[in-house]
């Protein structure tokens, strides 16, 4: 991606007047981390805080236009986070777009929902093998906390099993950050290791006639660690293991949901959970998450009280529905693949070439890398800020996520610079 | 309001076009709820399921325009509750309105915040005094539940201390309803009474040492109870105790911010917590919640983990600016003060006329009404559904909302329907 920052500021999108004015300014992000340093915590929190990040990336953004992002200082990016998921159809897909501007020339948040929330339902309850029900809320933590809340109150018991490392959101049963969470809100909670029957069959006799439930993500997407697939016979003895104890097999296809399969993340390996819950990506960047379910947890969500004061709000169902029905229509899932193949083969060769050992990891359309005997992740910083010097956004030590909008052409430019990124880390360190 | 259904119809929007199509179709609501029944648990759920309200509410709605909605069935009501507390400016507000739009030009979700998001904590914490810093979540639950985790950070103590009936939203540690909580959950929580110094002093001897903090509501707002304005010593005195126990006193303003007084709800009896909870009317329908602190706290806050995919997108932060800015500029306040005492006074009179005994609660802009010995609610039940019967609607046992959209006209056709609706339980139950 060459030419200056005006030139990339221009090419975005012709059809922006607002904002910067007078042309780019360069300092504004540094301004605005200032300005925030002294009203916000830290100056940023969270997933999007890039404190620990290496030093050029930008932490604030001005626009987004299909598979690319322009942050605050006017420097445009190809974007592979997709904004740490939700955007699966790229930002502004025009589709989804129309369908939110006609629903907000009516109605967004009332004192009920409308008929699109019923329609979302039915949609999914279509689409997903596993679901027999839909419950809406906001955030993916509510999704999760929820499939917990309700796993307990069908069975009646205590304790929920979950992948030690595996994220599942900032609620106090499963903050990776205990900083004001006491241990008795998370006494009932044991851990297992992803893909390791043992660590599950090890917790049962002394759990298992207690047990609520077990948390399982589609696949291992901890943070800092190779992407690690699923093996198929360790989700079906969860499911024969659930299905003994009467316990909840609890899917948290909050990441992957719309990108490994839009029949949800496990309908490939072909191992249904009882509850799954799904978030980021369904109505590609509006708010809104949800929880699906089997007939046999039906009573238990309608016992158990969660409610939100937008959460029944139209114009994120619009989007969702839309965004579901553009993605099967345009076979959004085989796009990320075929996109995400490409970048992955082209990093592949690039790295070979470069004589760099790297571990591609994850799925085409939620691929990682991490560099060889890399445990502090030097490299990974290295290159990944070099790929953001260079216009190419995507992260040391996240999964990254491909759109239905990323073209040969996006891939084929961010491919220039990661070659570029390669490089420099050679220069650095040398070949493995 | 009078006129056929049809009539009603035509009177919201001449704008609208989308929807029935072929006119109003009145068993609109009623297909959906069963449609609803298939795919959602209990065919609804939370706070704006209407299964136990009268029947004559209607459970889908498809428009609102300032201070009226229209439900799915073609009816349109004057709206006195306002989405249950969001829509402070009245439904589609224009300003608000054509900030969104703009922005959404721009973006929504990226993967980082807008410089939207540092100007609103710079105009949340120049609005209110006891505020050094925000941090922007997605539900008042998550605000609420940050900050009790904030206070816990910063003590390094467990207990926290809640008004036994309040709601502070459906997180374990405060859930009305328990099913599928632990116990071990909320082993942490005390409960004092509203209003009742002693029953907070008497907590401390026991708990004192490790008290995190105290949660309080602006005033006492449980539902199916007259509201209570709190005393100014009662307050006072929470914060002496905070003060003198290094523990956080925290304000739950989710319900009351934007509609008591624009700089916190407490401003006005001249007492500062530590940390408080907003959301609903902030941003006027558009999802975001905010937690603001003082600066004793921001070490603690910069040390918790707290996120979500939607928390830093631009337009809800876009339009809590826009509302915050306009709600200043019309002195929505007032607006609404004006509006809700007119009702007051109008309902007051009315039922002073009928032969009936009623306590009119709350502020103007928060009112509630109940009928004297109707411990069961039954007379409240009728009177709400021979109001809903006649477009206006409103609650039998939550508190109602005032808008800045309502006109003096508005307030004067809904007067219309509440004297007849009494009448209904004159002729029911007959005179006090």
């Amino acid at each position: 991606m060459g030419g200056s920052n005006a030139e990339k500021v221009a090419s975005l999108s012709a059809t922006t007047s607002a904002g910067a004015g007078a042309g780019p300014r360069l300092i504004m992000d540094a301004e605005l981390r200032s300005r925030a340093q002294r009203v916000i915590p830290g100056g940023m929190y969270g997933h999007q805080a890039v404190a620990n990040l290496p030093p050029h990336y930008p932490q604030f953004f001005v626009e987004g236009k299909g598979a690319r992002i322009r942050d605050a200082n006017g420097v445009e990016y190809i974007d592979l986070m997709c904004s740490y998921g939700p955007m699966v159809l790229g930002h502004r897909n025009p589709v989804v777009e129309q369908a939110v501007r006609r629903q907000m020339r009516r109605a967004d948040c009332l004192n009920g929902p409308t008929e699109h929330m019923v329609r979302l339902a039915e949609l999914l309850t279509q689409n997903v093998p596993h679901a027999d029900w839909a419950l809406f809320c906001k955030n993916g933590t509510d999704a999760t906390t929820l499939c917990v809340t309700i796993a307990r109150a069908a069975t009646k018991r205590r304790k929920v099993m979950v992948a030690r490392g595996a994220y599942h959101g900032w609620a106090a049963w499963c903050n990776p950050n205990t900083n004001g969470i006491t241990e008795e809100e998370r006494s009932n909670i044991l851990y297992y290791e992803y893909n390791d029957l043992d660590s599950v069959i090890g917790l049962l006799a002394e759990h298992g006639a207690d047990l609520a439930g077990i948390v399982a993500s589609p696949m291992r997407h901890d943070i800092k660690k190779d992407l690690l697939p699923v093996d198929p016979e360790f989700a079906r003895r969860l499911r024969t293991i659930c299905d003994q104890l009467g316990a909840a097999l609890i899917l948290d296809d909050v990441r992957c949901a719309m990108r490994v399969d839009l029949r949800g993340s496990w309908e490939p390996i072909g191992v249904r959970p009882d509850l799954s819950a799904w978030s980021k990506a369904i109505a590609n960047g509006y708010p809104i998450a949800c929880v699906l379910g089997s007939d046999r947890f039906r009573d238990a969500a309608s016992s158990v009280y969660a409610t939100g004061s937008f959460w029944f709000a139209a114009v994120p169902m619009v989007a969702a529905l839309a965004t579901i029905e553009e993605a099967t229509r345009i076979d959004a899932i085989e796009m990320m693949r075929v996109a995400g193949q490409r970048l992955r083969d082209g990093l592949a060769s690039q790295a070979r070439s470069h004589g760099l050992a790297v571990t591609l990891s994850g799925t085409p359309q939620l691929p990682f890398m991490t560099f060889a005997g890399d445990g502090q992740l030097t490299k990974s910083y290295l290159w990944a800020d070099e790929c953001v010097k260079r216009g190419v956004y995507l992260h040391p030590f996240h999964n990254w996520f491909l759109s239905a909008a990323h073209t040969a052409e996006d891939i084929s430019r961010a491919l220039d610079a990661t070659d570029d990124a390669f490089g420099v880390v050679v220069k650095q360190f040398g070949r493995d």
